[in-house]
């Protein structure tokens, strides 16, 4: 369907067709005029009919007032998963707009992880509120959760599990799971604990299903659990359930007692959060952009990076001065700058994105960062060699009567390349061991610190050898 | 487990707890010696309580023929699961060495998907020795599904499925699960299909559970159904289902013949590969790198772009000696290349990662584009004008007595940050538009095609109004 239809078929569907529909262009315009002419009833017609993630999607696009309107017609049940699935900075807008009661209904609906997000998003006396007209048990159980930070699995993790005690059978364990169906969505597991909670056994789903009603729980659970602490990052727990091809994972405190679980879809979030921070921390944004975000905050967004880049590089110019009667001289060493300044750039570039890449996909061990470097090494010197015998050859062709310029060039260039390089794998290292993200080490600072010391580098070879 | 035991106890766990063990330097090391002295009986001891994930981390981390003996001494079962997590590299050469009807047996353990990606990684006539000593129905399978590309949802989805007739009752679903559940380790849901193969609905496990067993799965199923057909791309099918929180979804041809089925944890594969992907461009290599790679086959990787960077940096080179003489009178004009070269630079990459990375999540339509540019124009603008009165502010201070020149130095700044964001931001939209991937736009290409625009303006200025 979401490739085969025309356009005009599409259309159609929104009233004859139960599938869910992809939205686009034209759904998002068809909205547009009917929020215009406050057509509640079409609008809630078309809503029917769409999956609560395109809902958002649209309510995503839609300007301030627009958004409101069309959230506020919403039924409590569909607004509390539109909710989350908004944008920060729109979901930020409408919940001002709100009375606590209805946040309260809205959160009531929620699993207990994702009522926790919204809740730590809400202004504090806001948040008081809501905590104390919500549902009690689920107040108690998102009171706990708050404690936690946002991006540690004790953020993530929800209450929302189903479990049984080691002296349960097959078919006590199968009403449990009946009696949360309705209110927990993912079940895939039921977590056997003692009757001091702690954590002994899991079993799927599945496995209940195949086996005879009567087994005691005991006798089919798996007993080699992969668990994690609270205070572990969500980064890890993303990479420990990618590598063991888990659905759902316990989260435990460190005498085993069970404190929540976390599932696949929360995890999906993470990965692309985290592969969204190391784009950002690249692209040299000091926060996430959002598609929805103004071009006032777009801009203060990218503006610090920038001024980084500009000090760096009005540094060099600073030192450059320095050497200004010797450029004079040798104009042409100039012309050389770019080369310098990019391929040694890029090379660095390479290396850090390569070390962070594998510390985030959890693939590169810190433990075998000097094995690394030493290979980082070898590479820069290769690379460095062959690129500059090709730069050597292409300058020698224009600048021919300049050989003593353009052997220096060369050989600078080598070196230059080899420390473009380690710094780039250097750095992320560095970084990693004191605790702080490694990805700051692809974006502009390292870039700059780059250039600085690639032009003097080569700008000492000159005065060295030539001038 | 993971974060609270000391390493001290970490060895201990390898005899006494039965909970999965991470792998770290010195489990490596004991691994090492042990395969040194063929001590396969303690290996294979410490083997069994490492999960296959682990197993395979070390193996990543071994030279060659280490690897091929590690691997050698793993029962069927054990060696399939650990042969999908290798690394491509290693497995390659671990295939190599192997007898076709060994892999046979190996293959024979996987499941659809996962045979037919390792099938398709053998030499032709290895895969065709496979495909004929294999399973006979699974070797049907296999080749329906090497049709496929690789990174089609036709390419990562598995025949194993559970299915039902729509005159099925609950209690045939369950019995249907049960024949299977050995063989298939994903079950979440049971499909619904007419006898013509067509999906009309689907019903989870969960449901099945607490619904009466002699109702007809017709009644309960979900029949709201989200699929994909097998050419929509791998990236698609993983931002569907992230969209939409699912953890399996079912592939149908034009009709809703049911093909197969894409689970979770393939697609969280497919979300680490596309990210990797990007950086990957990002990077400006060649090819994906992996830990295990030698230090030639890293050069090789790298070299490619940084060949492209140096050719366009000579023809900047060149470019700058056209303007020789005034680059002799107007030396200082010299000390700023960088600082319009890297600062140029950086927005472009911003706006053409901001591009990039919304095509990639789905956030941004391409139908919204032209909007987009019309919000980056102000951007640039703004930013650069901003930073042009800073830059004018710190120049002035420093070179007061070169009014001129630092006038024209500021505002041609304001035209190349404009210029260069303009570039980022449009290009990959009309790689977008040609089918091409839009990720190219943030690597050396463009880099470098800002440098020699950034550049050709600032010195257009200059002659025009300086010099």
């Amino acid at each position: 369907m979401f490739k085969s239809k025309s356009k005009k078929d599409k259309t159609k569907e929104i009233i004859t067709v139960r599938d869910v529909i992809q939205v686009d262009r034209e759904i998002l315009d068809n909205i547009s005029s009917l929020i215009e002419i406050k057509a509640e009833k079409s609008l809630l017609n078309i809503f029917a009919d769409l999956h609560t993630a395109d809902i958002a999607e649209i309510i995503n696009r839609l300007d301030t007032e627009d958004a409101k309107y069309a959230f506020s017609i919403l039924n409590t049940e569909d607004a509390s998963e539109v909710l989350l699935e908004l944008d920060e900075n729109i979901r930020e807008k409408i919940l001002k707009d709100i009375t606590p009661d209805k946040i309260s209904d809205i959160v009531d609906e929620l699993e207990t992880d994702d009522a926790t997000d919204i809740v730590s998003e809400l202004p504090e006396h806001v948040a008081d509120h809501v905590l104390k007209t919500m549902d009690k048990e689920d107040s108690i159980e998102v009171k706990e959760l708050l404690k936690y930070p946002e991006d540690s699995a004790g953020g993530i993790m929800s209450s929302d599990y189903v479990y049984v005690l080691n002296s349960a059978t097959v078919k006590d364990a199968i009403k449990e799971i009946r009696k949360h169906a309705d209110e927990y969505e993912h079940i895939y597991y039921v977590y056997v604990l003692t009757s001091e909670d702690k954590l002994i056994g899991v079993t799927s789903i599945k496995s209940l299903l195949i086996n005879e009603p009567s087994k005691k729980v005991t006798s089919i659970m798996d007993e080699d659990l992969i668990y994690v602490t609270p205070e572990v990052d969500q980064e890890e727990v993303a990479q420990i359930m990618e590598k063991y091809d888990l659905v759902s994972i316990p989260v435990v405190d460190s005498d085993k007692v069970m404190l929540g679980r976390i599932t696949i879809d929360d995890v999906v979030d993470v990965i692309h959060e985290e592969a969204s921070e190391d784009m950002q921390r690249i692209a040299g944004l000091s926060e996430e952009q959002e598609q929805s975000d103004s071009f006032f905050r777009i801009s203060r967004i990218r503006l610090p990076w920038l001024f980084v880049g500009l000090f760096g590089e009005l540094m060099n110019a600073l030192l450059l001065s320095n050497y200004q009667d010797m450029l004079i001289k040798f104009v042409i060493a100039t012309f050389f700058f770019p080369v310098i300044m990019a391929v040694g750039g890029s090379s660095g570039t390479q290396a850090a994105i390569v070390m962070v890449r594998g510390f985030s996909t959890g693939d590169l061990w810190i433990s075998e960062s000097l094995k690394k470097l030493a290979k980082e090494f070898f590479v820069a010197l290769l690379n460095g060699l062959v690129l500059s015998i090709v730069l050597f050859g292409i300058t020698y062709y224009f600048f021919s009567d300049q050989l003593n310029f353009i052997i220096i060039l060369s050989l600078s260039f080598t070196v230059v390349i080899v420390f473009a390089t380690m710094i780039g794998a250097i750095i992320p290292i560095v970084l990693k061991k004191f605790g702080a993200d490694p990805a700051i080490a692809t974006g502009p600072f390292v870039t700059t610190l780059n250039d600085i010391i690639g032009l003097s580098v080569y700008l000492t070879f000159i005065t060295i050898f030539v001038a």
